[in-house]
């Protein structure tokens, strides 16, 4: 079990401080950055989730053709363009019509929109999942848990939930896939098995955002349910872009659902919701130049995080929970509390990990550890184990 | 009487064409480009609104601290802070409690955030006005418009108004201060005139969105409400810092707010809605050197307004309405159409002014064209003077 030295418990006060007055989620690594006066040692950013290869592609063309190409102005000056115009720009490199899409300011906004607008009853919300399903709702009454059960590693045992929910009969469900925070990814078939099965439910909400990084096939091919839409018009596919894209700072994420549901959210909102440099990535998305050398950096970056988890898998204090996301949820299993593991990871390590004290639905002593690039990632690890070997 | 060539006919077509597709408002600037072929002729953006001189300010520090300090990886890579971590950054340079301010990406999600959550009846809007305050009703039945009499320039008389209001007894009431798109201005003393005798309604909700370029003093000092809400609580203040900083492709603005509307809001939602860039610019407007600096660029965009409004009113073809904000509202009295000089404007002179056609409330043929840069003004006036001459 390991503990704390003095030092570390001075910062242990100091940043469950600052957590608290940062709102119901961690710190934003720039607050963590100027907390610790901004010290210039090896910092690496594990608490948030994204795919660093797709951020260095973006900042590749950003600054060729924004910065060099003398467009920054441009872009900070102007009005962006409107909801659907953006869509516009997606419409092809997705493949769904653009009467289909609504363009979210980050997918928080869309699931903000989503919960206020569209569910009328209740819903039922498997935990632990992504807290915002729950916390969002005006009316806490109407949320139902569905407790995933520890035993089979937090996933989602179909036949059980479609009976469960035949049985309770809500008006929306929804399901994170791959969830977070444990990264259990729920097939294809499975999803369209759901699909048909509960039919009768007002909104069925699949939230894809971390699908970039799951695969079913040999050559990580993409995945998603979005031609079910056709079928299911009860469908709700919500896709954040910020982990797969490495942008989280440009706010990006889209929504795919009937006609009807975008243009009654179009009628009265959301016409300017997109910033300028947002704008600009759904522009560069659309070009096959840059959706093909995304590919490639998405193919690296999940081979990268097979052999992480792999590695961590070897730490004999921790257990792994299987995952198909660019993270794993780890169990600290030698009497060590998350805690004080998160905060020595930061302090003492410069290494930033999410506690899960806060998850409800986990019980135990849990971290989530974000897949980086290959360098960061064994930095990650050789923390873990001196740690670990120190006591 | 002006009219336009077969070229510019041309051209009329397909510019209203992209302007159905663009939603209910002006195409940004971005498509407008991509429309044009981005010929590189020289082009003046008269249709938004705000300080190129703020702009080049913030483009300084963005340079010197953002891309050559190289954070730009950092603010794209990360996710920004939540909203009250940002609002701690604002209370002191605008000198209101943090429980009191909420963050929005951009003013325009605050007046949607505001309509959808605290209008619980009917709402009395002036028109012509910034038309998303009766768009965004759900209910249209609950909007009932006050007309600004055209005799008085569109400007409102505060007497009439308040027995009005007594008389009506709606939930809410807005006004735009200085009004969009005709830059009336009403007193801060008119205003406190309107708290007190109004104090019985739900919402009195003042846009200051253009408070910026208005003035009560020899010096320009800065004006707001904001003092007010400790004695009116009903008192909402939204503030577009789009136009007055000059950084519309960046999604910022805030709201002044009773505490229990501000955490009612946060309970819910609007976590992370501000992007990257907005956050440092919080981070930046917070500090005495910025804020210093932007007041004099502030006063130097007033005084050229002046200048420009004053120029305007010289061509004896059109009528130019009084305007203590950053644009001036033309009424074309020699017969033209506003929609086509607005095309000649945009397609033979590269000058992009907003037809008012659309604008519920106005009655004739209108234009809204923007200050802009001493230079960029010559071209405005010289364009418009060119135009009545060759008719």
């Amino acid at each position: 079990m390991v503990t704390l030295n003095s030092e570390e418990k001075k910062f242990y006060d100091a940043f469950w401080e600052l957590k608290l007055k940062s709102g119901t989620h961690p710190p934003s690594i720039i607050s963590v950055f100027d907390m610790m006066g901004g010290n210039s040692k090896t910092f690496v950013d594990a608490c948030f989730l994204s795919n660093p290869y797709a951020t260095s592609l973006f900042l590749e063309d950003f600054n060729k053709e924004i910065i060099e190409g003398g467009k920054l102005r441009e872009y900070i000056e102007a009005y962006p363009p409107q909801n659907i115009e953006v869509a516009e720009h997606l419409t092809s490199v997705i493949n769904v019509p653009v009467n289909n899409i609504f363009i979210g300011n980050g997918a928080i906004e869309i699931i903000q929109a989503v919960i206020h607008n569209f569910i009328k009853g209740k819903i039922v919300v498997n935990i632990p999942t992504f807290s915002s399903y729950y916390e969002y709702m005006k009316n806490k009454e109407d949320v139902i848990y569905y407790q995933l059960p520890k035993e089979r590693n937090y996933s989602l045992n179909i036949d059980k939930y479609i009976a469960y929910i035949k049985e309770v009969r809500p008006d929306s469900i929804v399901i994170v896939n791959p969830n977070n925070p444990n990264g259990d990814y729920i097939s294809l078939e499975n999803i369209t098995l759901i699909l048909k099965e509960l039919s009768f439910l007002t909104n069925i909400i699949i939230d894809e955002s971390f699908i970039h990084f799951a695969y079913e096939d040999a050559d990580f091919s993409m995945i998603n349910t979005y031609n079910l839409l056709k079928q299911y018009p009860n469908l709700i596919v919500i896709k954040s872009l910020a982990k797969d894209f490495g942008i989280a700072g440009l706010r990006v994420g889209y929504a795919i659902m009937s006609e009807d549901k975008v243009s009654s959210l179009l009628a009265t909102g959301y016409q300017w919701n997109i910033g300028g440099f947002a704008n600009y990535f759904y522009r560069l998305y659309s070009r096959n130049d840059f959706s093909h050398a995304y590919d490639i950096v998405r193919k690296k970056y999940i081979m990268n995080t097979l052999m992480f988890i792999n590695e961590l898998s070897r730490i004999p204090e921790i257990k792994v929970y299987p995952s198909k996301a660019n993270f794993a949820l780890i169990e600290l299993i030698d009497g060590s509390l998350s805690k004080e593991i998160m905060v020595k990871l930061l302090y003492t390590y410069g290494v930033y990990v999410r506690d899960c004290s806060d998850k409800i639905g986990l019980k135990g002593e849990f971290l989530r550890i974000a897949s980086r690039t290959f360098e960061e990632n064994m930095i990650i690890l050789d923390a873990l184990k001196d740690i670990f070997k120190n006591g």
